[in-house]
């Protein structure tokens, strides 16, 4: 297994597994070497954790669940351990799977106790007859589940603490010149994902985030929105996204790379860079997706200075990166 | 302005306004004419209220959420007061509006104060930075928007109250020959709908419910994310469903009619027809749709046995629907 981080293009072909970290506001001349290197070394933690559970025997589903896991539980990223607190000082957490076999799917929003939010997605998928809860009722029904429940202490870091400080000091200091700027380059919005594909050619996509730093309480984004933030079918692709939420749900984000692909016969390279680089881009909606075929075609475009990401192939070949090469 | 029940094909043409009040599991041969014409009234009395606001130079923002208002207040139609109840009892109410000028968007989720959830969407769409709150979030920001607010018992009937009642015993009394049917053939789930076109060409959509009946809490069905339930879009269509809101999230129904009318060239007759009675059906996707064209032509396709519905075309001509004719 070799780890590269060299040039980039954003597709890649024989991958079994995608991920991504966020497309946040990223500046390379901010970010220092040692900081750049902690995000890389968990990057390919996260995929090396999946490809292994894939190269068992492992579901799409599971490779997607697990990598997700490691990037929940890791606090240098924006879901489970770690994320954005809103604007009242609370975690309140998004996660979304979906199973391209069946097109079954499972979200939880808004949740507060759940370690792993992404199990709580698919216990929602697997144990539930519904799709999507939010709220109370989905801590309890994980709960209910046999999920770890955490104290809402376990997903706080001092990290996020001061930078919601921050947030709301520049907000309160110069409201005029802050409400002229758009949200998103002011804040840390960044989420977590997977799209992979299993030995018996099945796809699964997943997404877990603390959505938008300083958001109102029940704020729900676009991760644990099948279609918005979320998709996967075998017939198409699987994907997941990051970014401003608000516009991935407007423009049906996931879904519409799938649609090109079907109705208009766009392969999933060309249809991911239509909807970030031109739709998404026009209107000044920031972020990325990761995308992945049942041939194992997987695009990673990104529209935001940088997006943390990385792939495996069937081989075991990990690569990662975070700005543009 | 004419009323009329006479012969339904699925589409009209020259359509300002077309409501939905839920694809229930009616049968015609248990139905009381009183009911029959109760129903018929109360839809009839909504596309009026809305087809004034359009009239008289109201956008198609203003005449869906007038429309949808009339329904929400009627307590025959699961959505404001008379809303199903969940699994402890309690009113949770959904509710999504969409601007097909702009795609801006609005939508509300468990929200249990509000005596008006489409338009509590409607402020999230022009006074938040967000597309989705939900839970007591959404229901202190619509309060602090002005919106008016009512106790919990003002949603409940005897009606309602009555039925989860029968529900919850008939799944006591045989809980595996209740496991073993599908949910929507147990349970009522209903939902209200609206779609307009204005004078400037604008179209909109809005959509409103309670869910469906037992529902775990925090469930979130169809009709508040936007792609599922509901969707506008100029370009193509304004759509808003009613049905077994799982499937109508996991196929991203409404934003699938307004796909294969962009990528595959559908007319938006065929592409809703195509996604109720071939992609839906084919999963027992119980439901229906009302789809507006920029053109006016309106398809109202369903594959249960009835769907409350109508339309009124431009010189104020209202039809109105349960069954199939």
């Amino acid at each position: 297994m070799t780890k590269s981080t060299s040039s980039s293009p954003d597709s890649f072909s024989d991958v079994v597994l995608a991920i991504h970290g966020g497309a946040q506001v990223l500046r390379r001349d901010v970010m220092s070497g040692e900081v750049e290197q902690r995000y890389l070394f968990h990057l390919a933690a996260a995929l090396e954790t999946g490809f292994k559970v894939l190269q068992k025997g492992g579901s799409a589903v599971d490779g997607v669940e697990s990598a997700v896991r490691y990037l929940e539980d890791c606090p240098v990223f924006n879901s489970g351990k770690g994320a954005v607190l809103n604007i009242n000082g609370h975690v309140e957490l998004d996660a979304a799977i979906m199973d391209g076999r069946t097109k079954a799917a499972g979200s939880v929003a808004c949740i507060r106790t759940v370690k792993n939010p992404i199990s709580a997605a698919r216990a929602v998928m697997e144990k539930s007859e519904h799709v999507l809860l939010a709220g109370p009722g989905a801590d309890e029904f994980a709960q209910e589940c046999g999920l770890e429940i955490v104290d809402a202490e376990y997903f706080h870091t001092d990290h996020q603490q001061q930078k919601l400080q921050e947030f709301q000091k520049a907000q309160q200091q110069a409201p005029q010149a802050f409400a002229a700027q758009s949200l998103p380059v002011l804040s840390k919005y960044g989420t977590v994902g997977a799209v992979a594909l299993d030995k018996d050619h099945n796809l699964a996509a997943a997404t877990s985030t603390g959505g938008i730093i300083n958001k109102l309480r029940g704020r729900i984004g676009d991760s644990p929105l099948i279609g918005a933030g979320t998709y996967a079918d075998n017939e198409t692709c699987a994907v997941s996204a990051t970014g401003h939420g608000e516009f991935f749900i407007r423009w049906v984000a996931a879904y519409d790379i799938s649609a090109m692909m079907k109705y208009a016969g766009l392969d999933v390279v060309v249809a991911a860079d239509k909807v970030i680089n031109e739709k998404l881009k026009q209107v000044n909606g920031s972020g990325g997706v990761i995308a992945l075929d049942a041939h194992g075609t997987c695009a990673l475009p990104f529209n935001s200075e940088g997006m943390f990401r990385g792939c495996v192939t069937s081989n075991g070949d990990i690569r990662v990166f975070i700005f543009r090469n």
